[in-house]
């Protein structure tokens, strides 16, 4: 039956688009990228053919195809780096970070998911989260988190001999087969989860007590009924692996451990960059920075601003000038492709005393379907590639940077074709640079709802009490130049749009029926451990024996799609 | 009674501040300068020094005292020009505005008022316009106008031996004494009234028929019993004035009139420029744009933005590129401070389509007290003097100007010392930059009310529906760094400033009953104009002839300040 559905849609896109464009396309797409290739598609191939001279000429120079390095840090908005005049504005600086963007390109219409494991996974995979089950932010003990089946950027790389390494943050999930060095990284130093487990040792316990997840601190509860209750017990806050190997819990559970992980990450970085470009191997490296954790602040004096978030950005914008360093004291710089950028907008929206966080042009942030949410800095170095000093307004997906980066390191030909690939080469807006790009189009998803369409200037929202939609007349249309913070929909002068927009969902969702979501990998959490302690092991038995109590096959317990309940004020780390 | 006040006030500053002060400062500031004049006048005056040298040096080398470029347009938020980033993302450019903050200062905290006639108003006076009745935005025919007492920079300026001119909107006031040729300036092509003008014509009628000013274009009204009922009749759009002359109208009151003038002040500009420079006399010259109008815009392209305003953007931004040129193509760049700004903040907060005005960092617009209301892109130019590529973080008022302008062209002892100026002189930040300013507070007026304070990065709001402040709690405290947007009142941790702002505020209010407020200027307007229309000469007539009518006293309707009555919903151009 699918073979033959398969064989139908292939028909159909050959009578429309010319027979030549799938053999071409060996990627299967999201269906809006076929309709702007129909258009596109001489001027294109006229492109990629002086794209792959270009490629060529630099692995003839320099022996390797280039290495990538990628930095990915939380909750930024965008206009907070890379704009000096802003920052002055609001009282702190990031002057490597801003010099990187002078240096290369500066992204004006980078897009992300609207939270951290979506936007991780997107990039990972090139593939929206909604696909696999990654849409929802994950906090320890879900039972899930990304799933064997999926096929990474490290693992595309890794086919193509580059090294691969993540250090920092990994957010992706606390069962086995979503820890990073199961996922293609030769190494990996990473938290299963996010920066919310910093909340979860008694320090963070005494700055919050309503959390209650230290009860030894608290006296005794003559209501408690329930141990360990909603204490997730065993939980792992950092775990250290090799590809093929088991994993290691990385020094502990502390805030001592939790601060010890950036210098950590910082420093395997650097060594890794070194190492590697000593031994004239390609690699893949990504620093995905902590950034901060939730306890209460130290009394901080490192910018004007003094808020949480813009102090931490020092630190930040630091490491970015060491790596930079590093690249040009290697010889690698002008092999080398960095890149940085934000995972989504600003966790808190409007601001309480001591974060630090603001909207800036857009609205909204975190967890938000609207530009605020989804529009993030990010800034591309590459110099004698990359011209410097550009702005670039062509619309980029962190999907993009999967397709890309497989690209670049000639490693195309091992992204898989058995499934919809929504990242597209934007090699050409890399090296081209402005109206280069090759995406005028974003789905926007809000966990797993598709909430937003964006195409070019105009965006159209089909989740959100605007008025208009309530009543059917969907009447959320927005022009993105005009009205950047989507306040005011425009029914009248856009209104001619909605078939369009009708139309682009129609496609997006057919497409969908071919080669349907899946869900997310599912298991008892923190297995695969060297040196697990106790109280990690007995997570397992104590699930078997919790299921023994009720008339629920364990299996089934376990393997339930929660992925998809509906999830609101989600605006985890 | 007055005089034994002022002493009483002298003796009670002395004892605080020391003896030598008052006598260095000839100019009554407002009580805030004190404050920090007593905590940094070493350092001051050392720098005053300095800078007395540089100046005198400057003038030998070229022999007048510097020229300065005034240019001052609409309803611009903070960030719109002098940000590739941001236009990029709004989809516009402004590539010599830009190149000018590249090449002096970029100002991120130059406060205006918030509406175009106090802004102007405070520019020229240096003082908050709630200390002469001009807080209001003025319409045609209100029987006001700046008052002939006040001593405006043009007035000062040409006690110096300075020529000077204004091209452009004036916005002042239509009676005569506020003409701008009467308020010192040697000649004047001004609009005696703002932009709204453009729809007192028969097209604009049209295109906004709710408006009703035509009613000839009308069927005939069998309810009608006024006539001109609310129809402003003779009102003029533009004059042309002399020194000492009487006024003419210029070209009439028809929408090609209105665009002419545009491109006739212009010309008018860079004449007077090549003028003076060639006879080595030293100028002083402002150009306030009409910049756009009120019709329906005719379908533009140049912008991808669309919106009338980025649209209008770009013929300013061509004008300031020519006096640029103009000045460098004379000999006098390295002589001339060039200084363009907004006047306020977006006139449209949330943008209908077709306007592309939108917030971007900050909250409000046009009318607010909040800093989008007040905020405006500023920069500065003065090759050799001032230092290219300066981002300066210092608060700067408009009133500064008026003082700044004195001090640098050696016109300070025409500033007159029988009032409050607000303005402070910031020729230490103009020549040194960033973190040489003098000022760390603005009170903020919004139309005669005093609305909000700032003290370095603190706001109090005083009006405003905000929580705290309906309880008597006086809980709206703002850290601008933090919380830009001024949307969440921070109450503990700002509560210690409570006392600190009431202190303020009452140090204001103290020099208010020493130095009281008065009105603006009142008389019957559009008279001293030497080819005045019929229509026009009438309007003395009609206001004689109704007054006979009712048993009120001619000369007492005039002169009733009506500039104190509240007006809500504010946003005239």
């Amino acid at each position: 039956m699918k073979f033959k559905a398969n064989l139908f849609f292939l028909l159909f896109f050959c009578l429309c688009y010319g027979t030549s464009l799938m053999a071409q396309d060996q990627i299967i797409h999201d269906a809006e990228y076929y309709i702007l290739k129909s258009q596109n598609q001489d001027q294109w191939n006229y492109e990629d053919k002086e794209l792959k001279k270009k490629l060529q000429d630099l692995e003839k120079k320099h022996g390797t195809p280039p290495n990538i390095v990628y930095i990915l840090w939380d909750d930024q908005q965008f206009g907070a780096v890379g704009f000096p005049h802003i920052q002055k504005a609001l009282g702190y600086s990031t002057p490597n970070m801003n010099q990187l963007a002078d240096e290369g390109i500066n992204f004006t219409r980078m897009y992300s998911e609207p939270a951290c494991t979506p936007t991780r996974a997107a990039f990972l995979t090139g593939r929206h989260p909604v696909r696999n089950g990654m849409g929802v932010v994950g906090m320890p003990h879900e039972f899930s988190g990304m799933a064997a089946e999926e096929i990474t950027i490290a693992e595309v790389l890794s086919e193509a001999g580059y090294a691969t390494a993540h250090f920092g943050k990994g957010h992706l999930g606390d069962i086995e087969e979503s820890y990073l060095h199961n996922q293609g990284f030769d190494e990996a130093l990473f938290t299963p989860m996010n920066q919310i487990t910093s909340l979860y040792n008694p320090q963070g316990n005494a700055a919050n007590a309503i959390l209650g997840l230290h009860p030894e601190q608290y006296p005794e509860d003559p209501y408690q009924l329930d141990d360990p209750g909603l204490v997730p017990k065993g939980w792992v806050q950092i775990l250290d692996g090799k590809k093929g190997e088991l994993a290691k819990e990385w020094c502990g559970n502390s805030n001592e451990c939790y601060e010890k992980m950036e210098a950590e990450s910082e420093k395997r970085t650097l060594e890794f960059i070194r190492k590697n470009a000593q031994a004239k191997k390609p690699f893949f490296v990504e620093y995905w920075p902590n950034f901060l954790n939730f306890l209460l602040p130290e009394p901080q004096k490192s910018s004007i601003n003094g808020g949480k978030v813009p102090n931490a950005y020092t630190r930040l914008d630091d490491f970015v000038g060491k790596v930079k360093e590093t690249l040009h004291e290697e010889g690698v710089a002008e092999n080398t492709l960095f890149l940085i950028m934000a995972d989504n907008g600003p966790m808190v929206h409007n601001p309480p005393p001591g974060w630090g966080m603001t909207e800036i042009l857009f609205s909204g942030g975190k967890g938000d379907f609207t530009e605020g949410g989804i529009r993030v800095p990010a800034i591309a170095y590459w110099p004698g590639t990359i011209k410097e000093g550009q702005l670039v307004g062509d619309i980029v997906h962190v999907t993009d940077l999967f397709t890309t980066f497989a690209k670049i390191a000639g490693a195309e030909k091992y992204i898989p074709t058995d499934r919809i690939i929504d990242g597209i080469d934007q090699t050409s807006v890399l090296l081209n640079g402005d109206t280069f790009g090759r995406r005028d189009y974003v789905f926007v998803y809000q966990g797993h709802e598709l909430a937003a369409i964006v195409k070019g200037r105009y965006k159209r929202h089909l989740i959100s009490d605007d008025p208009g939609v309530a009543t059917g007349i969907g009447a959320s249309f927005y022009d993105l130049y005009q009205d950047p913070k989507e306040h005011n929909p425009h029914l009248v002068p856009l209104i001619h749009t909605q078939g369009q927009f009708t139309r682009m969902q129609i496609r997006h969702e057919l497409m969908k029926k071919e080669y349907p979501d899946s869900q997310n990998g599912k298991g008892i959490p923190l297995t695969g451990i060297s040196n697990a302690r106790p109280e990690t092991k007995a997570i397992k038995t104590m699930v078997e024996e919790q299921m023994k109590l009720m008339p629920i096959d364990v299996k089934k317990y376990i393997e339930f799609d929660g992925s998809k309940m509906k999830v609101d004020g989600d605006w985890g780390h």
